[in-house]
């Protein structure tokens, strides 16, 4: 994929979104990103800045960039800026030159409270801009750009969305693989191994820190969370639980699959099981359903929540989803409930075009069933677009 | 090399740099750092933290995590930290009841207007830090943590300069390669993509982003700068220089290699090259001479700056050399000239066991003639830790 058309898709539909928000002007300010980047550049460029670099987005579809001299080249070649700017001491003069021509009632700039994918803007970085803006009338006018952002990062482009269902085939190709490997006497770190050594043979890394992607856990024992795999043997009669996820080209996928070993004699799980693995589908099946563009996260949350409880399980203790696309969780809207540890994110409303994940679970006597795939949100309600596994999967025992 | 006993060392230097400097305290505070990391958390940590988290060293060698209950796992682990406190909802509590205990005269934290790489707290948390600490004395004592981070990036523990100098190995064995690669007829992209095959197949990426690295410049119509190689084919009578470094386990090399390029007959460079390639390096060995612990980075570039110029070449439009580690340009003194555009580096003492490029060229009639290397800072001077280049290497004609 073209990381010039991604980043072209971008700046255009970010200047539909300023027009639907009325706001006149987006600021990404940034400096040597490749020591610190912002997560909103990725976004919008496909070049890294060395020098102090401001990037321009107006509503009117004006796209301005203004660089050190020696970064002009980078930006000149992308063809994503039509005016182009360059400063050879210092970037100040320019910019409020530029501020001053654009004359906008708002000067969106990276810093979010909430949300850490619009909060790209160092502190360093702030305190330069405020300095620079203090004489003018623009230093009022300042206002954080994580509405634009959380829009922007929501709705993934056609170009975005066939990097992420590539990144849901390489996923289920390596989750097939584990399926043959399966077998009572191995360990949860044998399994991660050979996942890891199928990411490196296609040249690809984890969707988040490889200590903890894969996820592995077998048997009732397992930790839950963030925990890497040990060298707890594999035995017939437990649940194996997978969390996993692959970046391709930028963009992350995030799935759980589950097995059950069979015991000699079993030719299916012990009824307890699966009537809980059933409870989880139905669970997942039910939130899918209450998602739809408009709709306030918490809602999706509680339709599913409120599915297991009344099937008699307790409460899962996170969310039942998140958004997927650069970042395995891609802030904007949560599928949450309003704890306040996910502050005001519960309640953003869904857009279309946006990925989420759908997953939830619970602790059982032969170990974690948990289930996770993910759902594109269209006009007319959610449609899996990594293939939802609703059928509890079996290693026989020899 | 493990990254627990790096960070290990990292944490015993940056208590010694605290009583060094009389600061109390310094604070990294951090949320979602797959997402958003701080350059300076990967000094300290060998782990990444989800939600808001604070990670305090004190000048009396205490180190505290306050971290989110499902990070706590990490942190344990790590032993990094021998006060971990956990929380559930918000961290605003235990933080201040930290501070109160520890009731520091100084709270430095990570922001800085002039040195990237201790600026990685955003704005967003900064406002959530301020707000947190607005009931407290300790909103009045937020400085900087620019000159710990400064000389804690500078001093290269054991465990750093060894993974550096493998670093340098690795990217001598690359231009060997391209040493017997060269010859009239290949082009500049072609040199380029030999030497990411070269990375690819040892698993290793480039020390600045591959579009760039390497920079190879085959000739006079060349460009100067952050260009990418062309189909530029290279023939007898040039000169190919290459710009090139290798990332290993986190640590960056970056170091310039050249070739004559023989016409038939020759068995030389023309004497002008010559001259000017001498002049280079005589330039280079008086900016070393200069370089000690404690000279301001101005005057070693000042050294090699008059030596060239004296020698009737102009002056070279850049800085001597830069401190090298995890950043290709790792941030702290600049051995460069008080120019505008470089703010205070410039100004900034040298350090010892740091390690610095030692970088300068001119353009000649048959292309770049441009040498860099690396040297570490001793207690008595600088010495070569990559094999400087002081003879022009030849391409005979075939």
């Amino acid at each position: 994929m073209d990381t010039n058309m991604l980043a072209r898709e971008k700046i255009e539909q970010a200047t539909g979104i300023l027009k639907e928000r009325n706001l006149d002007c987006w600021l990404t300010f940034v400096r040597e990103t490749t020591a610190q980047s912002d997560p909103a550049l990725q976004l919008i460029a496909d070049f890294d800045l060395t020098w102090p670099s401001a990037l321009i987005i107006t509503r009117k579809g004006e796209t301005i960039a203004i660089v050190g001299r020696y970064d002009a080249d980078v930006v000149r070649e992308s063809g994503l800026y039509t005016t182009l700017l360059t400063y050879d001491e210092d970037i100040s003069e320019t910019l409020v030159a530029t501020l001053s021509r654009l004359n906008p009632h708002q000067v969106a700039i990276n810093f979010s409270l909430g949300d850490v994918t619009a909060d790209g803007l160092t502190h360093g970085m702030f305190l330069q801009l405020a300095e620079t803006l203090a004489p003018t009338p623009y230093i009022d006018r300042l206002i954080s750009s994580g509405p634009i952002i959380s829009s922007l990062r929501a709705r993934k482009t056609a170009s975005e969305l066939q990097l992420m269902r590539k990144a849901i085939a390489i996923t289920e190709e390596i989750y097939a693989k584990v399926g043959t490997f399966l077998q009572p006497g191995r360990t949860e770190r044998q399994i991660a191994g050979l996942m890891h050594d199928e990411l490196k043979r296609r040249g690809l890394s984890t969707a988040w820190p490889g200590k903890h992607c894969p996820i592995v856990q077998a048997g009732p024992e397992a930790c839950i969370g963030h925990s890497s795999p040990t060298d707890r043997i594999i035995r017939p009669g437990m649940l194996v639980h997978i969390d996993f996820g692959v970046s391709y080209q930028g963009y992350c996928s995030d799935m759980q699959r589950m097995w059950y070993m069979l015991e000699p004699g079993e030719n299916q799980a012990p009824e307890p099981l699966r009537h809980a693995f059933q409870a989880a589908v139905t669970a997942i099946e039910t939130g899918k359903a209450a998602l739809r563009p408009g709709v306030p996260g918490y809602e999706v949350d509680a339709a599913a929540r409120a599915t297991l409880v009344s099937a008699g399980y307790p409460e899962y203790k996170h969310a039942l989803g998140h958004t997927v696309g650069r970042y395995v969780h891609d802030g904007g809207p949560l599928l949450g409930p309003r704890w306040p540890r996910y502050g005001e994110t519960p309640e953003q409303r869904v857009e279309a075009d946006s990925v989420f994940t759908l997953e939830l679970g619970m602790m059982t006597g032969r170990g974690y069933i948990g289930l996770e795939d993910e759902v594109l949100v269209t006009p007319r309600g959610a449609e899996w677009i990594s293939p939802f596994q609703r059928e509890l999967r079996y290693v026989s025992a020899g």
